[in-house]
């Protein structure tokens, strides 16, 4: 049985809830994963007690937030606020995409990654999708877990009928995403305005 | 008074929807507006006959889509394909702000730009704005509309209080977006994967 499909990674306090139905990375097809792994590992079985799952309102109480300190600047953030933000993305309903790894002997989110889904009225009405916030807590570097979130993210991305995926990334990154099929598009700048850190 | 706040404008048919609230745009702060005009124009008097505001439900009879294939590739959409997906982006209210420029006269969508808001736990839990599908119907280009609707965009971003704001262009588009304070990204690729056309 897949981590995804545990109970106790499912069911873990009758309060807690997920950012969408865990049955949207079970119905992935494994035949889309491209990420070359080692020593058994697989998107949905990441190592002992590790589970990947969806974001669960829980998730603030299992250092979600200070993974994400990893990552960037998150700042002084109280659980209402996090549940806030958390329910306005669910509401949604199919807009945002946030998987994380737990680690089940330590009631621990040890790494996340978000695909973003953004409906188009181009390319035959239908979507594009974005991987953003990908992260994963340097005591659990080089355990393919990078990996591991980004094959979930690029089968979501083919399943939701989005025309393209998309990404930034520094210049040493660019090998790690090749191996999904990600390519630099020719020609294309990414330029931003930046209004506060 | 300004084309936004035209009744004319506002309510062409009884049953016209505005993809968001007009009043968005009129309560912009014009002192945010960065571009440099000729000839009386500003972002919220386009020119003679020229009227800024949210994409409208009434816009597919208007060759909304028409002008989107100056784009790119939209395909063949009918009506109820086009109010489906704008129902469905006008429901989540304040992801999706998409400003189109009509021509009175002609009563033709005859430009169009894209903000998309994007929530964060990041950056104190705010969000991250993007402008996708700039477009200025061809035999309306060097009356500086791209640059009435970036303007419109770009103080639109700072307002619904976005960490940053980001889009992708081509090498000769560098120069025009620099103009409202995007700058090119260090070290930043972008990458990615291309399902269909």
């Amino acid at each position: 049985m897949s981590c995804i499909q545990d109970t106790e990674c499912r069911e873990n306090g009758n309060k807690e809830e997920y950012l969408f139905s865990p049955e949207v990375l079970t119905n992935l097809d494994s035949r889309d994963f491209r990420g070359d792994y080692k020593n058994g590992i697989s998107p949905l079985k990441p190592g002992p007690d590790l589970c990947a799952r969806p974001l669960s309102s829980g998730d603030y109480d299992k250092g979600y937030l200070d993974l994400l300190t990893e990552l960037t600047i998150v700042g002084d953030i109280s659980r209402d606020t996090f549940l806030n933000q958390f329910y306005k993305m669910k509401a949604y309903g199919d807009n945002y995409y946030i998987i994380v790894i737990e680690d089940l002997s330590k009631n621990r989110i040890i790494g996340t990654a978000t695909l973003v889904i953004e409906k188009k009225f181009i390319h035959h009405v239908s979507s594009r999708a974005r991987v953003e916030d990908v992260v994963v807590s340097g005591e659990y570097r080089g355990l393919q877990l990078g990996k591991v979130l980004l094959d979930i993210l690029v089968c979501l991305s083919k399943k939701m009928g989005s025309y393209k995926v998309s990404l930034e990334c520094k210049d040493h990154n660019v090998k790690f995403y090749e191996q999904f099929g990600f390519e630099k598009a020719p020609e294309q700048n990414f330029m931003h305005i930046r209004y506060f850190d």
